[in-house]
């Protein structure tokens, strides 16, 4: 079969593939990384490349998604360019993957350096250090004639005037080297345990004191990025964090994509061992950086959506995607680290939080966790909002959740200048006299506008009186900001002159009423779940935000597009990475992951669309901040 | 290195070893077997080879084994016969193993064809049949929006409508393929559920219905033999029963020896895979013998002595051996069989029986389960002679036990023409005015004398008054068949003529001295262990005697020597292979396994070693039958 090199620049990191191979596949090969937010069936658009030497032509089906310019000047979409010849192929800037501004653990957490954790929870219920895998330093009494026991039983017997477990469980690998064990370090032993009911699971027995080496870890595998925290189990000191992105991006930037990758094109294993790697490298990282042997972690927890959660374990996840959104499970098993390919301790354990259903996770279950709604009579709220938006209201005797499609605009997917988190990334604006101020992350020349700059956007333009109440643009305006392009007006955010890719940042008409939609399906989300458990906004003490925008969201703002609830701002309160902290919480309290186990197992799901009044709740939020001004009634742009 | 060529003969095999390897280590490496209760020290003699060609001497410490003839003919001890040329070997008669008799099963067992087994136990108490591994078809109701639980859940749903189980393990394994299985076979599983306590493990989810397919294996893992049991769980009834010498006798016959050769000169692996070895090739004849295949087991129960197990299951035994005789465990944990290498199906596991104490194994607890002992009120007595005798007295609210080291002196070792139950071996003799009568194992001719023959031997010598109460030859006697050798007197059992290697069947002086102590220390540990419970032997409802030579045992004669307590016969009952017995009970009951941890739990071990009147009543017992006449009220040689 023919082959042909492509160099990709400005990584100027060259291929070879095979004749037929697309572009998108020849990045991925060459571990460069390409916006694709379809997982490469053509979508999105995401992809656009440029060729600048060689033959290959854009797919006529595509030429949609190109203007004029871009065709004139060799741009394609690499996921649907077949390559016939060798090529140079220039990535652009906003086609490329930056590092993102990660957040890194709850608000309680401070980064690089290691604090204390207080064992409190946001609600200060004392929580006891009671880390899910112990090791414990046992010095046993030898035998004599009298007290003649089988080894495993004089293990166990001091471990019960620890632990007040009545069975132990211990593998054959164990106990076929306990004998020598014992003899070779005079009765004395570290036993690692994972601990959970009433019973024991002996992971290793070591000879002597090996207890000063008692590592975990906190993981949060979202859809976007991955945060590993390596945790001290003997003090809850985290130690440090470390994240990147979701090396599954290469397979889609959605859980749907990906689905539909590993169901259709791909398989499941692919983009299992691609979060894997992920996990790998982060570890390894924390380690080196610690001075820490990976050996010496024996336990993880990881929460993540359904979807990832699956990924993680292998398991297949094609029905979660489709009616009747069926995952193969909620509640996971305990499994061995490296039966997934996660390189800790050889004995080491990876517990999963469980999940409610296809929509409602155990990053979720975590974060009701972390914010300790589960523990109070007061009835509090939790939304977290990524690619989807979940929503929990609830106290210590109820809980509901549901899920709602937001879509990933405000993880700024869908719009031309949308983009995540990170550096250069648009995340306050203000308007005012027709002047547009902003800030990027980074304080670099902006690139694009990331979730909480497009919230700021929408309130600014409306507030403005430059887009109305529905979202239009006010065409009778006279501002040299308010530009046309094939019939879709769009407004200048950045003009060239403030960009990195000297190019205008604008907003356009389509897309602020597909950020409207968003922000339609989640509050929606949250008034039908309210009405579901018969509940007023102003009956809820607490709203909780957790998720990928969180750090620099202005809460009034949300509100007075109609995201969030009308309630008083300072009952709204940032939780940050609710899925890691809860993740944290689990691997150091046997008890929180009981009541993990609880809290998935009494959260009622409602499913949205299976709920008629929702679609109503929807259309009617499709307006800023909603048709019914009597439920934000401290917003008034008139 | 130099390296010689042996060749083994009648079996006409040849071998290359290096040299300085002794002749033993050479037969083993050829496949060929001597005989060697000693495991190879230099002990018992059993080995003596004739080297035919090539040049090899005897060493001078082990010349006391060879009478002048036999080193004129050029007889040589295998284990300590160093090679240093090209050797011809004639493995005479007397040291080659031979098939045995094995016993099979209890007495309700008959061989060879199917037979139905009474689900009742010894005492008619009604036992349910329910398998520890089941085959469960389930038909499940496809999800729909109003019921997407998750596949797992589904799955345990509907088993929880057939077992009371709250609460079920899964391996990944099992659970990524969970969900192509389901919906490539329309929502109908065969789910395969070891069940024990409250919970079931799922080992293994096939499509479909193949319920069909469900067989388990009862082993009993004797010291001497290895014997297999197949078994339709569905039915209970036993398909067939196959036997085979355990192949660890090549490191040693007695347990002793075969842990000596493992904590020094060789490895606990080694003898660990001759019993796995032993295992797979009798389940893979039984297989092809009844048209069935491997993988369709998905079930082991293995009942041995301590040692045994612990062999079973790669265990170091090394403690064991020396005070204060300490295993590594009692309580096995279930373990998946193709862990240990045992070649059944891929998801089978292996449940080894629970041991009480060191020399107190699984083997003894089975036959407590097959005696049913445990289940009554009425005091009941089980003794289980093999290379140990085992002795446990109790009802269903107490049991203690005990253990003797009988010595291998009723399976043949220690005596020059002793050998085991197999062909060829004297199992009944009668004599009577100087004549006597015999009957030997296959009709054959004789080629020694076994447990059952040394025990009427005795009864005939002391009761013809050939030899007094004390074991002595009455030397005054006028009988040809007395002589005299080497100072130790011998009487002529068979004359060559008789016999199939041409030379006489003698018994010495010396000989019977050394079967007096070990029915001495089997009486003992019976009258010490009935004193320790405060109770006269009347007061023992019924004696089960189980083991080597159960199915030929003559109870006057083992009453009437003092082996066994002097109570009416008619309460002496034999159960034969009762340890494989118990093994099948547990095999087709989860109770019974349950009976099984609560036997070997509540049975209290007396250590004769520890306990200061053993030591007396061992010497009272050195006598025909006893030097207490008044225990043996019914036996009277004058």
């Amino acid at each position: 079969m023919n082959t042909f090199t492509i160099k990709f620049l400005p990584e100027n990191r060259e291929i070879e593939v095979e004749a037929g191979s697309t572009i998108l596949q020849a990045s991925e090969n060459a571990g460069v990384f390409i916006n694709n937010l379809c997982g490469g069936e053509g979508l999105c658009g995401e992809c656009r490349v440029q060729i600048v030497q060689g033959n290959a032509k854009p797919d006529k089906y595509t030429l949609g998604f190109l203007s004029a310019e871009e065709i004139k000047k060799g741009y394609v979409l690499a996921c649907q360019t077949a390559v016939q010849d060798n090529l140079v192929v220039m990535i652009p800037e906003k086609s490329r993957s930056a590092p993102d501004k990660i957040l890194m653990g709850g608000t309680t957490v401070s980064y690089g350096k290691p604090e204390k954790v207080a064992l409190v929870d946001r609600n200060e219920s004392l929580v006891i250090l009671d880390p899910i895998v112990k090791k414990i330093f046992l010095k046993l009494p030898e035998p004599t004639l009298q007290d003649n026991i089988s080894d495993i039983d004089r293990v166990t017997r001091e471990l019960s005037r620890h632990y007040k477990v009545k069975h132990f469980e211990i593998s054959l690998n164990c106990l076929q080297k306990l004998a020598e064990k014992l003899r070779n370090h005079k009765w004395t032993v570290t036993v690692t345990v994972a601990l959970h009911n009433n019973s024991g699971r002996i992971l290793q027995i070591e000879g002597g004191n090996s207890t000063h080496h008692d590592l975990g870890l906190a993981i949060d595998v979202g859809t976007t990025t991955v945060v590993v925290q390596l945790v001290n189990m003997k003090t809850g000191e985290i130690i440090d964090t470390e994240g990147s992105h979701n090396l599954q991006a290469r397979y889609g930037e959605d859980v749907i994509s990906r689905m539909v990758f590993a169901c259709t094109r791909g398989s499941v294993d692919q983009v299992h061992k691609a979060v894997i790697t992920n996990i790998n490298s982060l570890s390894k990282t924390l380690c080196r950086e610690n001075h820490i042997k990976l050996k010496d972690i024996n336990s993880i927890v990881a929460a993540g959506n359904t979807t990832m959660s699956h990924f993680l374990l292998n398991l297949k996840p094609c029905s979660i995607r489709l009616e009747p959104y069926v995952p193969t499970a909620n509640v996971y098993p305990q499994v061995m680290a490296r039966d997934l390919g996660v390189k800790i301790g050889r004995h080491g354990i990876l517990e999963t939080v469980p999940s409610v259903a296809s929509y409602v996770g155990g990053d979720i279950v975590a974060g009701v966790l972390a914010c300790g709604m589960s523990e109070h009579p007061e009835v509090r709220c939790l939304i977290d909002i990524g690619t989807n938006g979940e929503i929990v209201i609830g106290n210590n005797e109820w809980l509901v959740c549901c899920s709602a499609s937001a879509g990933p605009a405000f993880e700024g997917a869908g719009a031309r200048f949308g983009m995540r988190a990170s550096q250069g990334a648009i995340e306050k604006i203000h308007i005012s006299d027709g002047k547009v101020s902003f800030e990027t992350i980074g304080k670099t020349k902006a690139r694009g506008i990331c979730g909480s700059g497009l919230i700021d956007a929408i309130y600014e333009l409306v507030r403005n009186k430059i887009i109305e109440q529905d979202g239009r643009f006010n065409l009778g305006l006279k501002d040299s900001r308010l530009i046309q392009e094939d019939g879709d007006p769009r407004y200048i955010l950045a003009y060239a002159g403030e960009t990195e890719m000297g190019e205008h940042i604008t907003i356009s008409e389509s897309e602020i009423a597909n950020l409207i939609k968003s922000k339609g399906a989640v509050f929606a989300a949250i008034k039908s779940l309210a009405d579901y458990v018969g509940l007023k906004f102003d009956q809820l003490e607490t709203i909780y935000v957790a998720g990928g925008f969180g750090s620099s969201l202005n809460i009034p703002k949300a509100i007075a597009i109609g995201l969030l609830p009308d309630i008083d701002a300072a009952k709204i309160q940032f939780i940050g990475n609710s899925s890691l902290t809860g993740a944290r919480m689990i691997l150091l309290s046997t008890a929180t992951l009981e009541k993990s186990r609880n809290i998935a197992r009494r959260m009622t799901n409602i499913e949205l669309s299976n709920y008629p009044p929702f679609m109503n709740e929807f259309i009617a939020a499709l307006f800023l901040p909603h048709t019914d001004t009597k439920l934000f009634p401290t917003v008034n742009y008139r």
